[in-house]
């Protein structure tokens, strides 16, 4: 038995086209969260009304960032995906964990530009706030497609995290099956 | 081959405790969203400066949706999680694809309306939005203890799930092993 389960923990990242796929995967939201990172940073508009900017809304500085650290963590993982080496636990544990950290991270970044893209559009009655946007429209463009950008990064995050889940729990046997197994094996034995 | 893999799918959900420990992870979030959503929902103030309701505010209209959908769902899979019967593969794909949607929904529920709140405590200068919570200082408190309690249902929704994705994915053998099994059964029956 201990020899069956230590195969392949050995041999999981074995296969090049698998291996490809994934840092091809990996390399994606990274170039994208650059993207939403540049066009984000030179996001500022000056009109007769004043000047916006993005750092003047704590939502688009969060966004700036999230983006930064999903890139560069998209950057790092992508590199130790591609080097064809002996998958352990631990490295599993690792790539599970932030790969579900960084898609909650981007996800709520993703969310809270767009409520306030939201409330810079339609603005709020009740609560005075004005519909920025009117004054501010080249601002809100922007900001709207840096958004854009980020949920796609999402999207590709919610991949990497079911990935990532497979490889690690697949490594487990189901709750049950272990004493199953083993019950199954002395009957191999015996025969 | 095929026996070794439909015995622990039968009897995956045997275990009592387990059980037990997973409805009652169901049941805690289905409170807790109730609570949020009760909260939420008798948030109103009036004041000299005029009334403030949670439905005058986009982001507390989703929570509220969201807070119900979850409590729903919670109930639902807390009963379908107790009743002992044979998990099958399609109910593991279901349970580990809705806890995951429930997750990012209830996660950018708590976000879109934790930024409203700062928001509203702090105004924005730069885009002349109120410091709303001067006047509505009742209404603000109110509507950050629905918040903090959507972020301890959130806490409870990344525990469940990996616990989904644990009882989906440990089912699935590691990607190489597949083959290397059926080498070592081929080298079982031969001796």
């Amino acid at each position: 038995m201990g020899k069956e389960s230590a195969i392949p923990v050995e041999n999981e990242s074995g296969s090049p086209t698998m291996r490809t796929a994934e840092t091809l995967l990996r390399i994606l939201p990274m170039a994208l969260c650059v993207a939403a990172l540049v066009i984000m940073l030179k996001d500022s508009e000056t009109t007769d009304y004043g000047s916006l900017s993005y750092s003047d809304l704590g939502a688009f500085r969060y966004l700036v960032h999230a983006s930064g650290v999903c890139a560069g963590y998209s950057l790092l993982s992508a590199v130790v995906a591609a080097v064809p080496r002996p998958s352990t636990m631990s490295r599993a544990w690792a790539f599970f964990l932030l790969d579900q950290l960084l898609t909650y991270i981007i996800l709520a970044a993703a969310s809270i530009s767009t409520e306030v893209v939201f409330l810079a559009y339609k603005g709020d009655v009740s609560i005075t706030w004005s519909q920025t946007c009117g004054s501010y429209g080249g601002f809100c463009r922007k900001a709207t497609a840096s958004i854009a950008i980020t949920f796609v990064v999402t999207l590709c995050y919610v991949g990497l995290s079911l990935i990532s889940s497979y490889r690690l729990f697949s490594k487990y046997d189901a709750p049950i099956a272990y004493t199953n197994k083993g019950v199954e094996a002395a009957i191999f034995q015996s025969s």
